[in-house]
Parts: C-alpha cells; structure tokens; sequence
C-alpha cells in the first residue's frame, strides 16, 4: 500500500482575493466563485487548468494522445473486467440443499409448534458446510446467534475469534464464518463487503435495532440500482436481513425493543432492488430463505420470529404459497365457493396470522352464516399496483383475492399505514381496515402486546362485526361477549401474570 | 469517579448442570432456565435468592425495614427532584426576539428571492448573543454551518475547538457553542445530553444523512413518550432538527445525497411527541423555528431549503399561516368564491411551492375560466385525522379545505406515498393524487430533478388537465403545450448546461 498525502487544493490556486486557500480549510468549498464576473477570477481559473498542459495529453479533436492511452489497461485489467473491482464476475451458485430435507412435517394446519429460525438454523448450517471449502458463505449478526435460535451453524462453523480463548468459550474458531458484534454497522459493512467481493450471506438483527443501519442500506441501495444499468457490472449476491426478535415478542425488553418500520424504510426505495417477506411459519421462512439466497442484485427483508409458531403449510403447500406471495388459506375460512365471501380476513406476518386464525375461529363459531374469507400474504410489494413493483398485482388479480366492495380487515406485523400506503390505488381501498403496531405496549404478557395494538382476535372479530353491513345489531351479543373478554384478559394477566388459558392454550381447530 | 468491576453473574450460582456459570459468558442469559420442572434448578435459585438475606432487609409485611430506609434520600436529593437528573428542573425559557426584526420585508409575493436558512442564521445569532452569559443554547451540525448558510452566528459564538490552531483558522474558540463534526451520531448524542441536563439546542443537518441517526431518534422520542406520561418529570427542551440542503437541490453531490425519507420515519412514532413543518419560504420558516425554539418535550422537525427562494408572506402572513399549519392561498388561487373550485394545487415544501404556483399561473393564463383553489401545507401532521393526532384537522376542516369531491393534485417536498398514507381517511382520498420524489434523478439542472420526478409545473397542469372532468378533450393542446415544453427542456439542458430561460427567469405575476 502506498499512502500520498497532498495538500488539501493542491495545484489549485495558492491565494485568492488575497486569501490563502491550497493547504488550507478553504479549498473544501469552490476555490474560484466569482469566475463569470471578476477577470482575477478567470485568468486564476485558466492558469489552473493550464497547469495540466491539456495539449501534451489530448489532440486537436479533443482525445487522449496514444502515449496516454497506453497507460490504459485492457482486457481483465479493466475495471469493469478486474474481479477486484467487478465482484460479480467471481459469484458463484450458493450450494443450497433441497428444503424437504429440513421441513417440518404438517399433517393438518396448526397442530404443531415449531421456532421458524431454529429450523432456518438447520438449513443455514448446511449451507455453512457445503461452502467449507469454497468459504464464500458468512452468517453476521449484532445479537447472540444462538439467542436468534440460529445455533446449528455452529456445528459447521464457529465464531470468527482472533484473540484469546478461555476454558468456557465455545464455538470460537480463527477461521469462523459466524460473525458476532455488537455493532450493526460493522455488520453492514462487513457483509456489503463481503457481497461486493462476489461472496454470499445473511445478516440476521433484533427487528428494532436493524435501523442503526437505515442509511448504509439506503446507499447499497441507490448503488444497486445503478449499477444494474451497467451491462458490464455483474450481479452479485442479495444483501438478505432476517429480522427476528420482533415487535411483538419484547416480553422481556419492552418498549426501546419494539419497532417495526425498517419495512417502511426499505419500500420508499428503487422496487427494482427491494424485497419484504413475511413468512407466517417454518415452512415459509424456508422457501422465503432459499429464494434470497439464491437471488442477485435485491436487498431482501425477511421478518421472522423465533418463538414457537404453528405450522401452518406443508413444504409443498408453502413453496406454493410463497411462490404467489399472497394467497387464500380456503380450509382457514367459510366460504361455500356459491357466493361472493362477506369478509376478508387478512394477514401479513407470523403473530397476525395466528391472530387472523383465532378469529376465523371465533367467527365459524359465533357466526357460522358468515362467508369469511382468509388471505395471508407473504410478499408485502405484491399489495402494490402492479405498475410500482415487479411484484405487485395487477388490479384483476388483487380485486378478485381482496374483492373490490367487501370489508377488508388487515391485521398487519408493523405500522398499519403502510398497508394503506401500499394499497390505497385499489378499487376497494376505502373497505380496507388495518390493524398493526401503534408504537403502544412495552414488557408485558405476549397477549397483552397485541391487545394493546387492537391487534387481537377478539378485535378483528369486533372490527368484522362493525364493518359488515347489517352485523352490527344482529352480532351485538357476539361483540359484547368480545369485548368482556378482553376485559377478563385485562384483570387475569395482572393477578396471574401470564395469559388467559383460552388464549394460551389456543390451538387451531380445523 | 469510582469504577467497579465485578464478574458477570456474581453472586449468582457459581455453576448449573456441572457447567460453570458465574462469570462466564453463560451468565448473559437466563441461568437457571428449568427451574419450572428440575429440582435441583429450583433448589439453587432458592439459595441465590436467601443469599441476599431478605429477612435483614424486609419486615414480615415484605416493607423495607427503617434502616434500610434511612439510605434513601429525601428532599431535593431524591432521583426525582435532584435536577442531576431530572434536567427539566433547570430550563429556562429561551430569550427570543421579535420575529419582526429578522422578517424579509414582502410587498408582493414572489418578487424577491432569499436564502431561508440564512435568514434563520441571523436570528440564530441573536439567540446564540442573548445566552452569551446562560450559555443554554447550543447549534450542532456534521456539516460546515456556513455551508447550510447559518454562518451569521458566528459573529456571537465561534466553533468549539480545543486543540491547536492555524493562522489560517477562523471561527474558532475553545468556549463555542456552534458544535461542528462530520459524525450524526455524536451531533445526536451531544445534543441529547444537552437537553436532558435542562437547556436548548439545534441540529442541522443534511436531510438525507439524518437517516444515521434514524435508531437514535426512535429511543429519544420513545423516552419522551413515556416520561410525559410520569408527574414529576419536568419538560425539557424540544430536539429541534433542520433538514437543508435537500433532496431538490443536490445539484453538486446527486443520488447518494438524496432522501426525504426522515419525515416518514418520525411520523410512525409517537403522535404526541412528533412534529414535522415544510416553511415555503423564510418568514413562515422563522415562525416555524421560533415555535420550535419555545416548545418543550417534542420533536420538531423542519426541512427548509438553503438556496435562493422566493419570498411568498410577510412576517404577519407567514405567522398565521404556519399557526392554521395549512391554508388557501387566495392571491395565488382563481376561485371567485361565488362557487367551489374546480380543483385544488397543493403544496408541502420550498421547492413544491414553487412549482404550484407556477403552475396556477400557467393554468391562469391557459385556462383562465378554471377555479383553481391553491392549498399551502407547513404542518404535514394537519392532514392526519384528529384523532390520530394533535394537529389533525377534523373532517370538517379537510373537506372544507381539499374538498371532499374535487381532484387534489398535491405537490409535495417528499416520497409521494407519504401523503396517502396521512390522508388515507378523508372522504375525498380518492381524488388525490400526489407527486414527489420517486427515487428518480442525480447530478442534474435543478429543474430537471422536478420533471424527472414529474413534480414540474408542466407536469401539474397535465395532471390537472387529465384529472378535472370535461377537460381532457377541450385542453388537449395546452396538455400538448406542456409536453412540448417537457420536451425542450430535455434537449435544451443538455446542449446548455442550465435550464431553460422560461424556467431559470421565471417569477410570479400576480
């Protein structure tokens, strides 16, 4: 490495209007601002560029002199040819094994448990070693990987250590493709690095916190979208974020742990490049994984908990699902199929869609006439009009799963407005309603979280009730015996200090 | 000072399952994890708990015991009442003059140019000289202070700077209260330390880097939230922010410097501690500041523009513009108040202003028999329903204002969903149609960002020309007009290096 250290504005105008400015905190802005009126001004500009002697390096036409041209590299020592400079040239396919192998058996929806990340982790360890050798596969994180449930890696791969080890570390290897620091921007840069030198990896981050790095993102970003109009620059690997650790599962840090809106963040930028998925279970979080993993040139989100969710889909049934990014669950909701349903229950994200299941329950229950429709959507972009994303639906595929007229209750991951914000083109956008984060709540019962954001339940049913025409007098008892219990639910969990067996032992009855 | 080092997990149990858990990094987590179901895990976390000897402490009623009561403070040294830590004890209102000295004179609007943010510098300069003695008010920034033009407090406090200097050097002292360094987040942190220990201050930053401090802003206003809510925390000072050198005028530094998206980002947060204002020009900008400059526990956000712009109101209009926080402008507007307009131009921000009202003139002159309604935005939060927020119109005032059935083509200074998603409620939503930055552009003329981003004046008059029923057909070639003049402008900054004429030269006529 050579380091040349210049005087700050060297060769530019040592003085101007009797004011020193090479070498000094002046040559920082403009050096010459008045060119156009003051003819000091202008014989100093020419004089400058006259220092370079442009006539000993360019010809009468304005090219480059042979002799300066042949200072120009070619073939690989191009810029655009060098793989020091065009990491993509040197990419190669990410060994991936086929996600059957690390499924999670569902014989019918919802009978099982399962921590989404946990059973990533076991795909993620495979990966780490298939690509022992090649060492082009780096797992980074700001948090514990084992608190994120990410832990099988280390059985392929310990954690990168330099320094001194102790009897009781573990998991601690010089040559550890496990990244751990307390530090979301090293992190960042790190896997940006990594990824722009034609290797592959997963940043996974505590859903909150992953905004230390909003503008780092921003500008990987704004530089993917332009280099994708380069035809010389080749695509390198996805920048992939797991997001785990989410809003609604603080029940031991709170309120400065909850905050949802890097989704919002990341979809104010180039649809080109950016990707949000919400797998609502094990199996989706597979086929979400597998597919960024496998892509070029996006940043992908992927939100995921890592608290015990219930499998909904089969591998099969959730490569489908993911594959269309929003769909309806049919054995989730009443519709005979003879007519158009009264209500569309929507989902994105793992806690809504089991609050979105309870409540089809409540209302097959309560309400077994009405025609209740499910929808779970996995791919947020698709809600977009298919003209602002390469993934949004076209108006006929959107008003046919959403309908064009009937209510539309969205329980959604994080900030409401964003479903708004996405889907206010559409032509029943004044019948969508969407429950989600509010920025309320801290350390409290996993319940109580989604109580206190209206997000429960016994909320959505309320919502149903208040919004299909001619419910409300008909269903007043219903939203009544709703509203007691979350009262119930108020006063049990301050004298119990967990939630109301209803809720905690709920298990989806299909 | 005193420093403690203890090792992690002291004192509690030495070792669990045969593996060593005091002062070790098991001692991060939950150490005793089944103490639920395993005998001996409830047998040891009963000894760790009797170790702290509850029975010394507690009397039979489980109330400390008198002498352990004796080691609380009282009085003026409790937590809460020391001003150590409840800085609030100690602010004092912050001297501020008359607005009306720093005011730019308007006789008509739009006659003359100013830089806002430098006339807010010399009202800066006044607060800067006025707590020479107090010295409670500080100006932070990662940029140089003159380059967002705010240079003028210089003359009342030069750059904090403790190490050598040059002869060259200007500005400097080793007691200043301008706080310069390229780093948001210490900008951030000092700040933050500064208004919780009781007095006043002001960032300003580039709008697009204050993304860097996005996790920090988020834990600041969290923290507002919840103390507002506890009596004997005393307000402190607002965190007062000013956006410049914004998106619309990057006319040097381009695409990696563009982005509006902070706005977004604070406005998911908490309602009752957010503040967002676009000031159109530098009187409603000095109102702007001096409301913020006297507020207490909130978050203000002002994004204001550095370069030339032009004078729209005078002190006494700007101050009750920016109190109803958004209003017709009449005197831009054609509407004959004998019946309702025909469609409203609506604006949030300098550059967008400008565009407007450029616009109502084009469409004056083209179109003169239409009623065009011109609607001026500083206090974006207006839009949201009152209920939502405190500065929320009721639905009575929005319809009022945007009408509830006429098209609303809405100009505003950030990315366009924005809008929506505030306005998503109001009956009329779904005649709105908004235009702002779309991600689009970089190092360009500045008239070209707003045509690539399709916020041009031509571009309005289309989108007002396609939207007004019963125009499309009859103003078929102004709309071709328009495009034409898109068109021109296209070839004509490329051979020209600046925009068109009609546009550089353009001013209101009134």
């Amino acid at each position: 490495m050579i380091v040349l250290r210049t005087p700050k504005g060297w060769t530019g105008p040592a003085e101007v209007d009797g004011l020193p400015v090479e070498g000094t905190w002046r040559a920082h802005q403009v050096p010459l601002s008045a060119v156009r009126d003051n003819p000091e001004h202008l014989r100093l500009l020419e004089e400058w560029l006259r220092s370079y002697r442009p006539r000993e390096l360019f010809d009468e036409d304005g090219a480059p002199r042979p002799d300066v041209l042949a200072c120009v590299p070619d073939g690989s020592r191009r810029l655009g040819s060098t793989p020091h400079a065009n990491g993509g040239l040197l990419v190669r396919e990410l060994p991936l094994p086929p996600l059957e192998r690390y499924a999670v058996p569902v014989d019918k929806p919802g009978a099982t448990l399962h921590e989404p990340t946990r059973v990533l982790g076991d795909l993620l360890e495979n990966v780490m070693r298939a690509t022992a050798d090649r060492r082009d596969f780096r797992l980074v994180g700001p948090d514990e990987t084992a608190s994120n449930r990410l832990q099988a890696v280390y059985a392929a791969s310990g954690k990168a250590w330099q320094a001194g080890t102790l009897d009781v570390d573990e998991h601690l290897d010089r040559h550890g493709r496990v990244m751990e620091i307390l530090s979301e921007h090293t992190c960042q840069g790190w896997l940006e690095g990594y990824l722009l030198t034609g290797r592959h990896g997963l940043f996974s981050c505590y859903e909150a916190f992953v905004h230390i790095v909003d503008s780092m993102v921003n500008q990987h970003i704004k530089w993917l979208r332009v280099t994708r109009r380069l035809p010389w620059r080749a695509p390198i690997a996805s920048l992939n974020y797991l997001l785990t650790s989410h809003v609604w599962r603080q029940d031991h840090n709170g309120f400065s742990h909850q905050d949802p809106g890097f989704v919002d963040h990341v979809l104010n930028k180039s649809p080109e490049v950016v990707r949000v998925y919400l797998p609502p279970d094990a199996n989706t979080l597979l086929s979400v994984a597998d597919h960024a993993l496998r892509s070029k040139d996006y940043v992908n989100v992927i939100v995921a908990g890592k608290q015990p969710c219930f499998d909904w889909l089969t591998m099969e049934q959730a490569r489908a699902h993911c594959a269309r990014g929003a769909g309806v669950w049919d054995w989730a909701g009443t519709e005979s199929g003879e007519r158009e349903p009264d209500v569309v229950l929507a989902a994105a994200g793992d806690v809504p869609t089991q609050e979105v299941l309870a409540a089809a329950q409540l209302l097959r229950n309560h309400l077994p006439e009405l025609a209740v429709r499910v929808v779970n959507v996995v791919d947020i972009a698709r809600l977009l009009p298919s003209g602002e994303h390469p993934h949004g639906m076209t108006d006929f595929e959107y008003d046919g799963l959403f309908t064009p007229d009937k209510p539309v209750v969205f329980a959604y991951h994080g900030y409401p407005w964003l479903i708004h914000r996405l889907a206010y083109r559409r032509t029943g956008h004044r019948h969508l309603h969407v429950r989600g984060y509010k920025e309320i709540g801290t350390t409290t019962t996993p319940f109580d979280m989604v109580v206190r954001n209206d997000l429960d339940r016994y909320r959505l049913v309320m919502d149903v009730i208040d919004r299909v025409p001619g419910l409300a007098v008909r269903a007043a008892a219903v939203r009544q015996e709703m509203e007691d219990i979350r009262l119930r639910h108020h006063a049990y969990i301050r004298e119990h200090g967990v939630d109301l067996p209803e809720v905690a032992d709920w298990s989806w009855d299909g």
